[in-house]
């Protein structure tokens, strides 16, 4: 009996091992491999008091894009699509739009079909459909929305477009004592209302482009009406601008998947001490989408060079990551 | 023996309670009275899940005037002889300023004299002392000097001339799930290299006042440089603008303690739910300064009015507060 209670014994044992490992993964959605090596090896040495490396949780501050790292960003933008279907429910209030362009082109062409507009009409889309309420109206209308919308492709809602090997980065760094920021170019008021429930992420911590609020009385009531005129633009070279900021220090780790995030990552790898920087690159055609160099939204080109020059970690989703959407089979 | 032996047992009971009642209490600085316990009444019903006006933690803001709130701002505001000390350790630097003024007659003035100077020449102190350099050497320059500088009046340093009753609210809201924000006029880049040593509350945290900032590199390195144009100015109406753009939510609690708050405790008041705003009035002018409708700093009119009316508590820093600095005796 005896060798055949040590080999129950030693298969016990094996797959206690197992499950232990695989339940104490904090990245389970992540291929094993570069990538994901060295976002554990960084959070270990910046996290342990005997490294040099080591970083006081105060300090420990990570910056995500959103649009394309933290969520899909194909084959539009979501706050774009949100934009359309302002115009579609606002129409209604405006008669004066059925003969006016961009509206006029926006709601006479047929959903499927794309609409070139310019930048000018672009920028007319979202100041009529972002300015004009109190930030407590928009709060709402962007909170129903985002309850009810679908992706047009997926048919998904677009929170459950979100990627699941970053959800887990995301948790991973806050179980470490991280404070993590959105950093993106979208509308810090479009995100808010559901950053919180989506990535963990509260209202605070989320900086992104704005328009100009105005402090004023509505029967009596003290309210911030929201201007149709930009206040700051979250992209490029605003990034660093909008984390100081807002938080007021230089962040030890960033993540990115485009041009616009360039100058954060860079700015972000200059601080004194150990640094992370991070790129997500769109490679998956099958279960995502796959651009870089030559995309006209998200691209991903300088990023790519600086990135292979510094040492910077380039995920590509495609070979990094198991499953993309938290939906998918595993 | 049995009696001795009960007086004995109810004497240790009384001590023992004695000490625990006065361990627990978080505002010790603060005299018994309406004003303590509107804070004390008001911590409680929100932080009991039992109660109607229970609030969830994440929503749990609460927002801080600096110059008047959380330290002394007479006989000026603790920026501005910043900005005088800059002025002259930046003299030898720029000889044109004997011959120009306003820093001509500022650096020919005797110390203890007053200097008159217009709003265009101040703004122009300002930005010869507050722009031209990164942050990260501002930082460096303003926490060098918070260390050093002296209080022309009590020549204590400016950061213990903090007040202790409001530390101690700082602290106490902390110990029941609050955020706790400052919402000054003040330069959010002076205020930010000490408020997280001396009141708690870290960078990411502090809203105020500020100049543009532009991304640039400097031998090669990312860095932000300070330009000399106003991005913002968080005072009266500009405090929920700010409020709005760094937090995206409306505080349920607001400390101020001049007009300049005013909008701040309005805009906090007007919310659905359980709301706390509170005035403190600088009414001892013999272990502080008594100033209110009158004057030319801090001045505290139509906010008397408007507590009156709708019941919020003000503070009479005379009667409500047993002891005012940390280094006083109690």
């Amino acid at each position: 009996m005896k060798p055949i209670r040590d080999t129950f014994a030693l298969l016990a044992i094996t797959l206690a091992g197992l499950t232990t490992s695989q339940a104490q993964d904090p990245l389970p959605s992540w291929n094993d491999g570069k990538a994901k090596q060295s976002v554990v090896e960084f959070v270990a040495k910046v996290t342990n008091s005997g490294s040099p490396d080591f970083v006081p949780p105060a300090e420990r501050i990570a910056t995500f894009d959103n649009d394309g790292t933290l969520w899909a960003e194909q084959p539009l933008p979501v706050q774009l699509f949100f934009a359309l279907d302002r115009v579609k429910a606002l129409a209604p209030q405006h008669p004066e739009w059925r003969k006016k362009d961009p509206f006029k082109k926006l709601l006479s062409t047929p959903k499927e079909e794309k609409v070139a507009v310019t930048e000018p009409e672009l920028m007319q889309i979202l100041t009529a459909t972002h300015a004009g309420m109190t930030t407590e109206e928009f709060e709402k209308i962007v909170k129903d929305w985002i309850l009810s919308a679908k992706h047009p492709v997926t048919k998904r809602p677009y929170t459950e477009m979100v990627y699941q090997p970053m959800l887990e980065v995301l948790a991973y760094l806050r179980a470490n004592g991280f404070k993590t920021f959105i950093v993106s170019g979208g509308g810090i008021e479009f995100m808010r209302p559901w950053t919180e429930r989506v990535y963990g992420i509260p209202p605070e911590q989320v900086i992104g482009s704005s328009i100009k609020t105005k402090f004023e009385l509505r029967d009596g009531k003290p309210v911030l009406v929201r201007l149709p005129e930009i206040n700051f633009i979250d992209d490029k070279a605003g990034k660093p601008v909008g984390i100081q900021q807002h938080i007021g220090r230089r962040p030890i780790a960033a993540f990115g998947n485009s041009d616009g995030d360039l100058q954060m990552l860079q700015y972000t790898a200059a601080g004194s001490g150990a640094r992370f920087c991070l790129l997500v690159r769109h490679t998956d055609a099958v279960r995502e989408w796959a651009y870089d160099r030559q995309s006209h939204i998200g691209q991903l080109d300088k990023g790519l060079d600086e990135a292979a020059a510094k040492g910077w970690t380039v995920v590509s989703m495609k070979n990094d990551w198991k499953r993309i959407f938290p939906s998918e089979n595993k």
